[in-house]
């Protein structure tokens, strides 16, 4: 059952991720997920807004709102991709404990710092998110690493 | 000399904090200096834009726009207050190699972390950074605990 439910969320991701794409930018996509519904969506938008933060875990918490602290102490954060050191940090920030990675093959984050905080990590190993990132990452090399702070 | 230009840089940051407090806002601020010049200034805007995120050293790095990877990393960030873990984390993306605090006693972020993964941390001790946040807490309990995710 909570394979099921962790496909359904992420093929949620996905959708933002594929709405990015579709808006000219970087395709990674994420959901905020509280007692099994969606609170909030977001994807990358370094390109759409000029954004050096909104990755897409940053605009996902943004669009949830402000949440009372007890409240992602129960989320679980769906991404397509890895989370960066920033979004990471934003997982710590608010003690978000569990956080579902569509893949980490074409970058991967701070996964062991936050297990080492108690963050329970789960990765999905999806074609689809990996198929996203390689061809945008091939076609547009520059854009992606300066999204992830590489020269 | 440096301890002069830390100075300068500081009161930026710390008007950036009272532009916040005029605002309604929590009195941080943080600006972003390259080469000796400021490129990005921000607060805190939790209350402003009702934003999760928007922290005022991710205010500052938004505010900056979008940055290549290589001034990042001669860039110094500074911040009336000790960055959280989110904050700390942007500054490990983007590689800044320095960042300059105004305070850690009302609250101290991932200066362990932070150091550890090479970042050249100066704390001041301002004492108009300290009075800010402790009459701000003091009147605002609720508030200050929803933004660094405490409850």
């Amino acid at each position: 059952m909570e394979a099921t439910a962790a496909d359904e969320f992420m093929q949620e991701a996905i959708e933002e991720a594929r709405t990015g794409l579709a808006e000219g930018g970087i395709p990674i996509g994420a959901v905020l997920v509280i007692d099994g519904k969606i609170v909030g969506r977001g994807h990358n938008r370094r390109v759409q807004k000029g954004s050096a933060v909104l990755h897409a875990e940053m605009d996902c918490l943004e669009n949830a709102g402000r949440l009372k602290p007890a409240d992602y102490r129960r989320a679980v954060l769906y991404s397509t991709l890895s989370p960066c050191d920033m979004c990471s940090g934003a997982v710590l920030l608010y003690k978000i404990p569990k956080v579902v990675i569509g893949e980490h093959r074409t970058f991967q984050g701070a996964e062991e710092y936050l297990r080492s905080r108690g963050v329970d990590l789960v990765i999905l190993d999806d074609p689809e998110c990996l198929r996203l990132m390689q061809e945008f990452i091939a076609a547009n090399p520059a854009l992606w690493y300066e999204d992830i702070g590489e020269e």
